[in-house]
Formats: C-alpha cells, sequence, structure tokens
C-alpha cells in the first residue's frame, strides 16, 4: 500500500508553559480506512477533525482499541523511539479480541516513523518530556445491530507531553476498591479495548472523593488479589522480593510492566510474577516487610505509591517516599528512552541520527 | 432551556424492500451539547455527520451510553410511544455510572416527541414495524487523560425499523459461553453502557462459528448462573413456572423484561426472579421438565430458543418451536404497543391521535 502525504498549510502555534498530558497534538496525524476487507487510502494529513455518521458503531457499541507509546528527542537532534513494534503487536492482539481487522505493523510502524519526522519540531527535549503517540482504531459502519462492523479508521495522533501527574513523581495515595471491578476473567481487562477505560472511572472518582489519588483494582471472583492500579500495572517489594500480580487474562500486559521486569531481574532482583492478596500486602505493611509498590505505565512510567487505604485504614508505605527500587527503574527506564543510558535491551529504535 | 428547530431542506428518499434493523434513519435528529457544567444548544437539526477531534474521549476510553425505544403508528394514524420515560431513567442511570451528566428527562422526553412529529412520514406501519428510537450521550473533551470528560454530546437518530433478526420469530439457537464473559458483579454490566457491547461480540462470533446464533451468557464467577443472552434478557419455564436471572448488578434492566414480567403476572403466571443454574435447564430439558425459553429486548420484543448447547452437548427446547407463552408475551407486547389491545399498564404515550 502506498502513504499518500497531505502537509498543512496552516501550522499551529506550540504550546507554551507546562505541557500536562495528551492536551496538545501535532501538525499532522496519519489514517487509513478499512473497507470491503481491506485498509485503503493511508495518508499523512493535516491534523483535522472526524466526520463520523451518528450511527458509527464505536459510538454505540464502543468496538475500538489503542495504544500508547512515545519517542523522544535528544539535545544532539537524534529521535529515539521506545518498543513501539511491542506497541503494534498488542494492538493487533486487541484487534482480535474485539472482533477488529488486524494490519500490517511493519507498514504502519513506518508510517509512525514518518509523522514524527515531519512534525519533529513537536518533539519536546525538557527532562520527563515525550512525544506521546496514540495509535487508535475505531469502528464506523453506519448501523445499530450489535456485530462486528464492516468498516473501520486506524488513525494515529501524536503531541508533545509532560509528566502523566500535575504533581509528578510524588508518591500516589491508593484505594483498594472493594465494590467496582474492572474487568472479569474471560472479560476484555487483558487487552487494550476502549471499553476498559470508561468503566474504570466511578472508582477513581470515589477514590478521590476521599482523598486518594486513584483505585486499586483486585479480581472480580474473589475480591482478594490485587490486579492494576487505576491504568497502570503494580509491584510491590515485599521481603526484598519483587511481586507483581500474574497476567491472567484480566490484567493489560503493560509494556512497561515488561520492561521494568527485565531490569529488575538484570539489576539481580528476584522478581515473582503471581497472586498478590492485598491482606498479605497490608500485614506486611503493618509488620515492616513492606519495601515499596509502584505503578508502570507508559504515561507516567513509574508512579511510587507513598499510602494505601484497605477496609478503612491507611497503610503508609516506605515512610510515604519514592523507594530505591522506583527510583532506580525510573532513572534506568527514562535513561535508556533518552539516551543517557546504553540501550542493552535493544528497545530503542533511533529513527533519526 | 429552547428548543431551536432546523428543517432540512433535502429530504431523503424512503427505503424500499425490507427494512432490516439499524440501517436507515430519518431526515432529522436531536442533539444538545454539555460545556461549561450545563446541557445547552439544544435543537432538532437535519441528520448529519458528527465532526469530532481525534483525541475526543469517547473514541478513546468509550465514555457512552444509550438506549432503545420505539413508536409505532396505526392506520388511522395515531402514533404511540412505548413507555420512553422508563428508557431515559435508565440512561440518567446509566450516566452516573459512567461519570457523566445525567439530564433533564421531560425536556429530551419533549425534544424526541417533537423529533418524531416532524418525521412522522419516516414511520412504518407494516405489521412488525416501528420507528426505533436511538438515543446516546457520548464524551467529546479532546484531551487523553483517563478521567471523565469535561464536555458530552447528547443525540437522538430514529428511523423505521423490521424484525431484528433476518428469520423473524423462527427460534434461535444459543451456545452456553464458558470461556468470555459479559460482564461481572461491580462492572457496568447492568447499565446500558457502549463498552458492554464491544466486549460480546467475540462470543457471538464463536457461536455463529459452530452454527449457534447467538452466546448465552454465564456469571463471571462460578460460570453457571445464566445473565442474558446476546444482547437480550432470558426466561426459562420450568415445571409451569417461569424463571429469570435476577437483577444482581451484571444484568441489565430490561424494559421489555420488565413488561413481560407484568403481563405474565397478570395472566397468572408464577415468575421467579432467582439464580438460573444452566445445569438445572440442562437437567429439565432431559427430563421433560423443560417448557420453553425465550429472550426479551426493545429490538426483537421476544425471541423464542429452539435450542441451546452446553458442554457440547445439543439441547432442544420445546421441540425446537416457540412456545405458548412465548407467542402469548408477543401477542400481547405487540398488541399494546400497535394499539391493536388495550394499555392496561399505562405503558403507551399516545403523542399524535
Amino acid at each position: 500500500m502506498e502513504l499518500k502525504i497531505i502537509k498543512t498549510e496552516n501550522k499551529k502555534a506550540k504550546p507554551q508553559g507546562a505541557l500536562g498530558f495528551g492536551k496538545y497534538f501535532s501538525d499532522h496525524m496519519f489514517i487509513m480506512e478499512y473497507a470491503d476487507g481491506k485498509w485503503q487510502n493511508a495518508r499523512i494529513q493535516p491534523y483535522q477533525e472526524l466526520h463520523l455518521q451518528p450511527s458509527a458503531s464505536v459510538l454505540h457499541y464502543a468496538q475500538g482499541i489503542f495504544e500508547g507509546a512515545k519517542a523522544f528527542k535528544t539535545k544532539d537532534g537524534k529521535i529515539r523511539l521506545f518498543r513501539l513494534n511491542d506497541n503494534l503487536d498488542r494492538m493487533n492482539d486487541s484487534a482480535e479480541r474485539l472482533c477488529m481487522p488486524t494490519f500490517d505493523k511493519k507498514f504502519v510502524y513506518d508510517a509512525i516513523k514518518q509523522l514524527i519526522l515531519i512534525d519533529e519540531d513537536w518533539i519536546p527535549t525538557d527532562e520527563g518530556t515525550a512525544l506521546y503517540i496514540r495509535p487508535a482504531m475505531i469502528a464506523t459502519e453506519p448501523a445499530l445491530g450489535v456485530h462486528a462492523s464492516k468498516s473501520y479508521l486506524m488513525f494515529v495522533i501524536v503531541g508533545p507531553v509532560g509528566a502523566y501527574y500535575a504533581h509528578g513523581l510524588a508518591p500516589v495515595k491508593l484505594l483498594v476498591e472493594e465494590h467496582y471491578v474492572r474487568a472479569a476473567k474471560g472479560g476484555t481487562g487483558g487487552n487494550k479495548v476502549i471499553g476498559n477505560y470508561a468503566a474504570s472511572m466511578k472508582a477513581g472518582e470515589n477514590a478521590q472523593a476521599k482523598g486518594y489519588d486513584q483505585a486499586m483494582w483486585l479480581d472480580a471472583k474473589y475480591h482478594r488479589y490485587v490486579e492494576e492500579v487505576g491504568a497502570m500495572n503494580i509491584f510491590f517489594v515485599m521481603n526484598g522480593i519483587v511481586y507483581t500480580p500474574a497476567l491472567r487474562g484480566s490484567i493489560l500486559p503493560g509494556i512497561t510492566r515488561r520492561s521494568a521486569i527485565a531490569i529488575l531481574k538484570s539489576h539481580g532482583y528476584k522478581v515473582r510474577e503471581c497472586n498478590v492478596d492485598i491482606r498479605k500486602v497490608a500485614e506486611a505493611a503493618e509488620n515492616g516487610t513492606l519495601g515499596e509498590i509502584f505503578g508502570t505505565g507508559t504515561a507516567a512510567v513509574i508512579s511510587p505509591v507513598g499510602l494505601f487505604g484497605y477496609k478503612g485504614k491507611d497503610y503508609v508505605v516506605n515512610g510515604g517516599n519514592m523507594g530505591e527500587i522506583s527510583k532506580m527503574l525510573y532513572n534506568e527506564l527514562t535513561g535508556i528512552q533518552n539516551g543517557r543510558l546504553p540501550d542493552k535491551h535493544g528497545w530503542v529504535d533511533i529513527i533519526k541520527e
């Protein structure tokens, strides 16, 4: 398939001040259409509104998936792309789960590279910033029966981002959610499908209303085993061993999660992917064997946890401070991403020397 | 709030031949916008595309809800609206579950009435047809953080529909789904949120690949208690008693379900809302005490079940035929809807005499 490139004649002003997360988008976007059984009309075009029929199936049945990745620009002008291939693999897995068409990963990867190079002046260079890459696929068939759509749009938008959390790396407070459930085994929690996220908002708002930052999710069956936190994977350090919930189908197979596990192992840490019982975590917090807790995700990279609330009681984690392992992971991950450290794992694609 | 009316200057051609379901939409639509903490700019306008930013949150996080209702036109020109108030109540419940703004039910009800009257030449009059009404609310904030949107669109589209299933009232074949799960307690299954539907497609496609029409959903915890079928509620007649799964938070509180229960009770049937164990249903099918099974929903009204497959074995229901109770309910519900029978329950609003 040919990739057509239509450049904008009206470049937008760049944002001034704090970037925040997901607020600003560059001058161009990648888009292609699926119809008559194939992807077609692939193009990089000026960033613009999508025109959808009011009956478009994504608006009624949420047949939609997405990804999040990042590119970085070093002071010397090199542009570095972090594990985008892994994101595109996961996106094709998500497509299968929602009965959507898969796509040619190499073609899309190259299109995203071109998009980034065209909009390279949008990549921020300050410490902690990145160009966030958001591929998405949505169902567009203008018909209301509940069935897989016959037509789709796939698009990629990119934009400069700062810290995901307004307060940066300050430890967050989590409320263990005992009523609402994010995902059940046999559901869509193990894929990056759009429906997972709206379903999580109520618990997040409840946590915030009670003075916490995010919800910590438990499993749907026993309400006992930790699954994720907010929209991140989660790690617990107890007795010097690093635990993270095993992927059981209801947990997103995070790419930052996978990266963190690889880095931890390369540093000699014992990492156990298993069931993590919240009651044992609470016990560990009480008897002093809980070291630290942190979340992992593309947006925040590493999010240290300073406190969690469970059954009406608050448990302080690591004196409310960011732990040594969290710091090491943050430094190493961002170092690999922005070129400060060598890319020993082969995660970075330098798309401009 | 004022309702502005902008009429189209280009009326569309009416569909010829079979209407199918959800394929055709009328000349106008209702729409209003939520911004700065309030609903505004309410209007009936020519049916047209929605213009959304590529970052609009509904496309990434599925913050969206909908409803389905029907209006009917009798040969003498009367227009009858069925239980729309109940749909709008349920929609406000869904809005709260997904952290979306509620709306003034009376205002929207009146706007839908006006929309139907403006497009009344779109209401079909043949037996089994109706004007399908689809209210929807979607999140439109152009920002990618996972949080409730600050802006929304609410719109209502309407269009003529025939039978939901191409083969009309012919009994359907169901496959009991033991792997995929539609919803867990604490999730969003008890509300009409868009994410529930994409999550259900894979099981539907699997059932169809094996020669069945739809999946029968079991509960997320025990994989034993029946929840719904496809996108409908479900009823079982065993030993002359009518059973339907109790609403436990993961089952949609169907309006046709509620109507069917009221009609059944008014005819003297014993109706039990409780856990329905699929193993007991299979036993009843084997020992001859299973009378009939049927689904209920706005689109199909009553959908008789002729067979279900469970653990590799097929169980024929009522000799593969539509049962007497299904027939009675279909006749009574459609009779009340189209005015053939008196509206003893007060479900019909005659909006044009």
